[in-house]
């Protein structure tokens, strides 16, 4: 079993992890990953005004795999249209994946 | 010193960590990098029958370097063959990576 | 909003979390995120002596995405020549991303 695949990343605050996961969800994806992280953006700090650089991880990264670029970029849009107004984040995605195996995940 | 590379990812459950390090070994990778997860599959839980969104990151998420295909596919394929009928588990692979530099990892 | 980027990442030893934090500032990159990891390298041990397989996450990985692969380069080189022969780690990149959407990061 292989398949291509693109895989969405998106790096966020993490007040939304819930809230992205329900929209990678209600786009369809069979599944993701979510890892605690932390960084440093343009702005030097974070939206909560505190810098997260250092053993704090306030932000967090979701993976995403999708069967086409299509879903990633809905996902995408829907993220930053309803958050990246008002909190730091970015999307970015890779076409060229190809998975190997998947069970139940 | 840059090189070509595939990059193979695996998240699956914390408890086949070690084994699935071993399987690593075995193939002859050079060294992987570990790291906690959490996520949601298409059953909405994990095998342990409880979900893992939220801070609790009961999965882990392994990168490992290739020096080629060939070895992405066999790690992969024995560890879908040996736990993906039991446990969680996505492996994927992009083989568009360059290593830059890497030293004693 | 669509823009190729290279995706350099770096994994290395905790210890140098702020000093290529730092350097990856003076590169010009927009921002970073960074997540704990373990892994296991080709010598079996950390420069420690420790072996850091298991829960003990003492490396750390940069993801950066840069706006070409010139400013991944010049990153990867000067946290190499800086730290490579006294510290373990490993620097590689993809070419192949696209930002969708970056906000305040």
């Amino acid at each position: 079993m292989t398949q291509k695949a693109s895989k969405l990343v998106i790096v966020t605050e993490k007040v939304l992890q819930k809230k992205v996961g329900k929209i990678i969800d209600a786009a369809g994806a069979t599944g993701y990953t979510v890892v605690a992280a932390g960084g440093k953006g343009s702005r030097g700090v974070r939206s909560s005004g505190q810098p997260t650089v250092g053993d704090t991880f306030s932000n967090v990264k979701f993976e995403v795999l999708t069967p086409n670029r299509e879903m990633a970029v809905k996902i995408s849009d829907e993220v930053a249209a309803q958050f990246f107004d008002d909190y730091s984040g970015i999307a970015y995605v890779c076409d060229v994946m190809e998975v190997l195996h998947a069970h139940t995940f």
